[in-house]
């Protein structure tokens, strides 16, 4: 047994509480942790097999009649890494049991539905680990930044987003809500590095300039979303995220928090093993 | 540059050809790969790298405008590796462009749509890997064997499956249909194992014991499926799958050998990439 690099585990560090100030968050910290990086890759790996025996303990209760099951949202500003969280933490598991979904700009078809309409339809399914790349979320950060809608109507979103995740909740959903903060500074050499390499030329998009200038717009938006959002079944955990390999590792620990905490074992045999090892090898 | 232990590719000695017999086929064999176990891991973590680089094109270009994607049919008897396959060759690549669908006894609602519907339903989207565990194919194997529909019905599926095979060929998707071939003595010895632990046991349906027992009506109706519905556009291949490493690796290649078929590049940029640069560095 080595010892826990960790002081204090993400879900206490990193968890948002009220009075929470975003603009006193570090993205280059490290909270609660005092390995360095090698070490921190190294432990990720070496929670993943863990990982991946929680996911596949949450898949058989899903193929058992069990109504459990997970939903990480993954909510950040451009090249906050939430992509690099879905490769590399979520791509521990085995994809059988993954449905990963990213939200962009809605169609008219579900524009007229009202924006919880595709999310919905997105939720995984009994016995899976649900992905959201950005989510409900954005209808109270970019819909309110570019003012799409009047204040009265996405502020009105807050409680029923609340309402919609308590309701998922009971329902059998353990969620895990995740901002990645990165900082301008870091951002602007994500997005020069994406200019510099052709083959990341289809991950940049001229518009995201415009979030980067509303970026104290953007952080108000957090700031009222994290204060109005974080409850007791559907906290946000707040990731400081400069440093990519310290965001996929505290992910990864929240997950594993999370899975843990379900307490799944596997599920009993609902037929006679030695008959059916008779029946099998006539024995 | 290693020398390949490869003396003819998958996508030869595996494509089913008129007037192969399904009988004939040898479960423990490893055609065309004179390495062994551990080289054969070694070469499938190795190929991994190209396989999620050529994904991540795939990807970026269905980000793009693009409208190809890939669909991986996997078909085969229980414990024949169908899920072994998805966690350890599908595992490899980024679950962002991933989206794997099991098919069991269809819902009622499903059944009363056609079988073709779930099917379409679940088609990839542009610029995905699909994977189907089971697939519309059991319209032709547990249908015909349990004899769920008269003859004239479900010997119609034939042609409508090439029909539409041919039509989401045709839409861009690239079908690549794996049939896992176990022998009974292998599968008598993988079913034992999952009663010898109770971490299987969810894994285990009694029932499994039914389609066993109708090993050769399965056959007969695999060989026909082959033969009728190997096609141009959307060949099979049969692969031997007693070693679970060998039909692994055997898939990881046939996948690799699709996606390079598609020949695609990193997507260009469709802006100024020096302006951006000045743009966001002021320089």
């Amino acid at each position: 047994m080595t010892k826990s690099p960790w002081t204090e585990h993400p879900t206490r560090t990193l968890r948002w509480r009220p009075g929470d100030r975003l603009d006193a968050v570090d993205p280059r910290a490290t909270p609660g942790y005092h390995g360095g990086k090698r070490a921190g890759k190294r432990l990720l790996a070496e929670h993943g097999a863990e990982l991946s025996d929680l996911q596949e303990r949450l898949f058989a209760h899903g193929r058992t009649g069990g109504v459990r099951n997970v939903l990480l949202v993954l909510q950040g500003m451009d090249t906050s890494g939430k992509g690099g969280i879905v490769r590399h933490v979520v791509g521990m598991v085995d994809p059988q049991g993954v449905r990963c979904r990213g939200f962009g700009r809605p169609t008219p078809e579900e524009q007229a539905r009202g924006y919880l309409w595709r999310i919905r339809n997105a939720l995984p399914d009994a016995g899976l680990l649900g992905v959201f790349d950005r989510s409900h979320y954005e209808q109270v950060l970019v819909v309110r930044v570019d003012a799409l809608e009047p204040p009265a109507t996405w502020q009105a979103h807050y409680d029923e987003i609340n309402d919609f995740e308590a309701e998922i909740a009971d329902a059998g959903t353990a969620i895990v809500k995740v901002v990645l903060a990165i900082s301008p500074e870091e951002q602007l050499e994500r997005l020069v590095s994406r200019l510099d390499r052709p083959d990341k030329h289809w991950k940049y998009d001229p518009s995201d300039l415009r979030a980067r200038e509303q970026w104290d717009e953007y952080q108000a938006a957090y700031q009222d979303m994290l204060d109005r959002t974080s409850t007791d079944v559907a906290p946000w955990y707040v990731v400081p995220a400069d440093r990519k390999w310290f965001s996929r590792l505290a992910v990864g620990e929240l997950l594993r928090h999370e899975l843990r905490g379900l307490d799944l074992g596997w599920p009993a045999a609902d037929f006679d093993v030695q008959r059916q090892r008779r029946l099998l090898t006539g024995r």
